[in-house]
């Protein structure tokens, strides 16, 4: 992973290439980035609205259309853009290609519409690079071993600017989106929020997992794996964004803060279920049945038995409150339970940070602020690196406002 | 070509298509056809406007946009009716696939708006068919052999069609229009007109290409030259249509007609170049011009000389009149002549039928219909199945009418 062969890959949204003039204006940003003296492959999404309209037209037609045939439909929107991508920067006197996944060489597993991608066959690219090409491909999308069209699922486009900045080498993957990079807080809530410079990938990953919705956490994670070198910034400005690298190549570079960000998520729902009889398994039960839906559990808390009979709380997202009310009725016969309860009055505010594995008392400082805030905190869970609290929803401004001034993390630093 | 193994392939036109109710009736006939104990190939083009649509947004981005992106972003169309189709048949029950040219091993040439199938591999069409499933095939696009996506040019969805029941040595290929077949002549300017049951493949040839629009020549040649019978008929009743196939095979089953039918085109323009210095090589030079512009020249007539000046009239397409005129100009410098005329104010009538060949007096019965109805005929072809009058636009109704019912082209046959 040396970068040397000068290869940057650029990725825009959807938004960034939402229609004719926006797209001659990535292609004027690409161009200036080849005269710069970079080897640039594009990876485009397709066209603002191009998948929401697809997905109607297709509800049309079934109530529960196929994959296969889904990814098979969902694959022309970033066709049409890679196109007119093409087209613009062919305007503007410069010489380029379209590449659909396929064409590109990016082979997927068999999992229609959330595949993952096993392998590049770099060939291709490569040789249109060399030919003096800008090399335009299609994100999202791949084919399998039998040659049929899979979609990677949401922030797929992502992946496959990540998964072709590891096979290509690339100096770095820059991530083109409607922000100036991330944030030490949603500049919505905290106008003094300051753009983070540089992040390990563990932050960026805790980040993106708690509400950060920049980067997508499966991007983050094939970064992480492959050791590229993110560059998060905006398609409207040539400002620098937030850097995602290795930790060890941060350190380097400067002081640490002890906390990174603070995000918050407002798509918790919180389950109790009480009266639980305390007998070996139950939970395994409880939350097997969960499982079997799909259904993701944040955070979990069980209250101290009392005469056998024990309480159990956790969250789930919010999109998944309907099928969790079957589940809590079909358990009814199988477990033993007096109510469930449902509470989708609650959010989460989490803290992250790198520094804190080295810094004690992070969390009872994080306790104390939200106390001092009148703030009560229903449920908790950390990880080495990020401290996650469960609050009433109608706190969730206040938290985050005290938490960044808290962790003074208005305050310049020198980085 | 036994078309023992009982496979037909069916065509599907962008207004057969043209939105969600429509695909689901295209679907239902298709089940049909596979419950009568077919199996089932379909070709459908894209939905209605979906290729206009793509073209002006192309414009929007530039004047004159790529061959080969232009083919990248217009292959979309076919791409997204396939996969609602195989969605709308899912959705009754029936198990389908939808393929690209690509997938379906569609090979072309790499004259990117306008390729060539020159091989098509079936062992993924067989191997679907073969599992059960109708299978559903993009028409109007190829992959050349470096893997980039071309497209056929116009009418090129039949091309598919009829390339794909050659190779599958299908039993008939069906085109499905929005009319119920070939008609004596235009319903809409002759009432009586009749749906013709049988044709050539050499008669369809001349009526597609003077003027008949039911099918397009390129795909007639192809089914000409592979032996595939072709059946016009409506995507809108169960009603039998025009087959289409060996003169042979057509003269074992009817007595056939001396004139089979009458067409017109009003596409044309005439012109006139006056005062031409008749020396050798001149109508070489005169005509060589327009053919470097792509101008195709249908009928050319020449005066007899008189004290080495002559005047030549020829026609062109209509819409070829802007670059006539500045091929034109540009010849005023090369060759010697007076002035040249440009006339839009004629069209074309023809009458086509195989039986002229053994029947003599078809032509000079062709001119005594049109003079005793006061028509002056200004340029005459032939071909041995076909006579072609160019009179003035004004005429080209009455000329239709009185061609059809002197060739008692009204009159029940025993066909």
């Amino acid at each position: 992973m040396t970068g040397k062969n000068g290869i940057i890959v650029m990725k825009f949204g959807g938004t960034s290439v939402g229609d004719p003039e926006k797209i001659a204006r990535v292609a004027g940003r690409v161009i200036k980035a080849k005269s710069s003296g970079s080897r640039v492959v594009v990876v485009v999404s397709a066209m603002g609205d191009t998948t929401d309209d697809l997905i109607e037209l297709a509800s049309k037609i079934s109530i529960n259309p196929g994959r296969r045939e889904m990814d098979m439909l969902l694959s022309t929107g970033e066709q049409i853009s890679i196109a007119l991508l093409a087209m613009a920067i062919s305007e503007k006197g410069c010489s380029s290609i379209s590449l659909t996944g396929n064409q590109a060489g990016i082979i997927t597993d068999e999992v229609y519409s959330n595949a993952k991608i096993i392998s590049i066959n770099n060939s291709r690219i490569l040789r249109e690079l060399k030919s003096g090409k800008i090399v335009i491909v299609a994100g999202f999308q791949g084919v399998n071993n039998a040659g049929d069209i899979t979609t990677l699922g949401r922030g797929g486009s992502d992946t496959t600017a990540v998964a072709l900045a590891a096979v290509l080498d690339a100096k770095h993957c820059e991530i083109y989106t409607d922000v100036d990079g991330v944030y030490t807080a949603d500049p919505n809530i905290v106008s003094e929020a300051k753009k983070i410079k540089g992040l390990s990938y563990e932050e960026m990953l805790e980040l993106a997992s708690s509400g950060a919705k920049v980067l997508h956490l499966r991007a983050v994670e094939f970064a992480n794996k492959h050791n590229v070198v993110l560059h998060v910034r905006s398609s409207f400005n040539d400002n620098e964004g937030t850097w995602v690298m290795d930790e060890s190549k941060i350190i380097e570079k400067m002081e640490r803060p002890v906390v990174t960000g603070v995000t918050y998520d407002t798509n918790q729902v919180k389950i109790t279920v009480f009266g639980l009889k305390d007998i070996p398994g139950i939970a395994a039960k409880l939350f097997g049945a969960f499982a079997a839906e799909n259904i993701n559990v944040d955070l979990i808390v069980q209250n101290i038995s009392e005469k056998g009979v024990s309480t159990i709380s956790f969250t789930i997202g919010n999109e998944d409150t309907a099928i969790a009310k079957k589940v809590l009725e079909g358990l009814k016969s199988r477990i033993e339970f007096s109510t469930a309860d449902i509470n989708s009055a609650v959010a989460k505010v989490s803290i992250v940070g790198a520094g804190m594995q080295t810094h004690a008392g992070v969390a009872s400082k994080m306790f104390d602020i939200l106390s001092g805030e009148n703030i009560n905190i229903e449920m908790i869970s950390t990880s080495p690196i990020r401290i996650s609290c469960v609050i009433l929803k109608e706190k969730v401004k206040s938290a985050v406002k005290a938490l960044h001034s808290g962790f003074e993390l208005d305050r310049e630093k020198g980085l």
